[in-house]
């Protein structure tokens, strides 16, 4: 087959980029450009886009994070969680509320593993932020909903990367305490607030499961009429729980604050400590040396967790792996003689 | 090729058994007959041989498990960790100087990772059980160095099945609090014992990394002399901290106990309290469903190790994977588009 030979003159690296701009289709061109131009509809489908599960979306997703990716990483990423009946959404209203008086841009992402049986319990009803809603320096989206918390948690790590390239200086991450929610959370923050409630046996809820030990400051909501003083209480008895930890790696010592959310009393106060944090572990190196650390740990988590997914989703292992457990549950094998059969099966 | 074909009258499961007897060494079938017979040289050799890293043991090491297999699973394993100095050694003389008084055969294991770094910094020294090492009804093993925390746990498990083989019917895991290894431990063991001692700020320790959570029982060791009232202190305390972990799915309320090892006082009331769960845990089937459970974690655990392995040894991988952090540091890529680059490689 004879052809036209391009040019000797013709440069291969130009050549490649209009290639590649012809691959590229004109949408999320557009889209990212928009995006970038901070518009908020532009945002909302460039999310809808990351959360779509459709194969044909996939290769669009990536070519939007690409594109978004060199304007990202520019904001802080508060992490807030606290039992339902807490006061999250009424918190962010009025802390998001006071962000944005700042001359901040605040986007408030969600991660709700539940939220496919609840149908959304948290931010899925987006007049609980009334103000917050209708204010044009602020960006609400509803939690992604996904069948894994892995799922979820790519999808909000996508999520953070968008809202950062479209100009939001503050990205708040709301949890719910359900299952390992915090921890995910935890480990795409770069502060996390735990938010509490005075008396009701609050105070030992946190104890377990090693919340508190995450936490970078725990506030107590509701601290008006009656509750000051039980909040005051609650505020000295955290205090001294925090000083039962070891230091963090952040050389930061954990503080407790009292506010409450309907009153506008003692937000401002928590924006001072988390600025004074910002401060703090941006001079120490941690700030970047905890976020290349997030980033090593997800790209980890995804290899891992695909790993384990190719190798238990064939039949053949499926098959031997049931056998394999009746033998151990008969005492005729150990797990590591049951592990090598099953290893063998696909070496 | 012609050859004699054998008799239609010969049985193929005789001629299948003479064969199978005949590649199986003389000595591995000699060895399990020792230590079905309660032999310790035996059973010593044994354990050397499943903790053994040559290639050529490890087929022996197979089948030495697997003739032992079926005379495994009788006995009461019992995990034992505290800070060094509680008097760990101190404790399990007393404790299975009382056990073989009451017509036990106690085995004496430890896990201690930090082994190759310190050279054994448990159970290294026999003579610091002097009176359990002399006991006929006892057997002391030091701990397996390894250079992972997965290879000791594996080699610990192998011992446990030879040690219940050869007629053990307690089995006391010793570990010191180092890195990971008491939950190694709770993933092996019936029973958690965690050793305390009162004052000296050692209360807040047990709060931290869960290991209190992990706890059966609390004993508070050296309630003697000017200590007994601080230990009975302790006790009330620890008892209350009890009280803040939601219940066990074993059905179990924890327990404080006091105890002096040195004189022998209280060790009773630390058997009573085994035994007691032994009862309450055998009756609702927990026991036997925490062994599956267990088989089951390591079954998997053992796998997943080893695809990790496969995968992060692979040369290619190993170059991708620093191309990738170098990417993801500069903000040129996500975890997840990293991920997939590198998971590329080998499929």
């Amino acid at each position: 087959m004879e052809g036209i030979s391009p040019p000797s003159s013709s440069n291969p690296i130009v050549v490649k980029k209009i290639q590649e701009s012809r691959r590229k289709p004109l949408f999320i061109k557009e889209l990212i450009k928009s995006i970038l131009e901070g518009n908020h509809t532009a945002l909302s489908r460039g999310i809808t886009l990351v959360e779509s599960t459709a194969t044909k979306h996939q290769q669009q997703a990536k070519e939007l994070i690409q594109g978004c990716l060199p304007h990202a990483n520019n904001s802080i990423r508060i992490g807030i969680t606290g039992v339902p009946g807490v006061g999250k959404s009424t918190f962010i209203e009025s802390f998001g509320t006071l962000l944005t008086q700042k001359g901040k841009k605040v986007a408030v992402l969600a991660v709700d593993p539940s939220s496919t049986l609840s149908k959304g319990s948290i931010l899925g009803d987006k007049t609980r932020m009334e103000e917050l809603v209708k204010n044009p320096n602020a960006f609400i989206r509803p939690s992604a909903s996904g069948e894994s918390l892995g799922g979820v948690a790519r999808k909000t790590r996508e999520a953070i990367i968008l809202c950062e390239a479209a100009g939001f200086d503050i990205i708040i991450i709301e949890t719910v305490g359900v299952g390992q929610s915090e921890t995910t959370v935890h480990s795409m923050t770069d502060f996390f607030l735990l938010l509490k409630l005075a008396g009701a046996g609050d105070e030992l809820q946190g104890i377990k499961r090693g919340i508190m030990e995450m936490a970078d400051a725990i506030v107590i909501n509701k601290a008006d009429g009656d509750n000051v003083k039980a909040a005051k209480l609650a505020k000295t008895e955290f205090n001294r729980a925090l000083h039962l930890y070891p230091e963090k790696e952040s050389g930061w010592t954990p503080k407790t604050l009292t506010c409450s959310s309907i009153n506008n009393e003692g937000i401002e106060d928590v924006w001072n400590l988390i600025e004074e944090y910002s401060t703090t572990v941006k001079k120490n190196n941690y700030f970047q040396e905890k976020r290349n650390e997030q980033n090593k740990f997800w790209l980890m988590q995804t290899i891992e967790s695909a790993l384990k997914a190719n190798f238990y989703h064939q039949a053949k292992v499926k098959k031997e792996l049931e056998k394999q457990l009746q033998l151990l549950q008969a005492h005729k094998t150990t797990p590591f003689e049951a592990a090598e059969v099953l290893l063998k099966i696909t070496s």
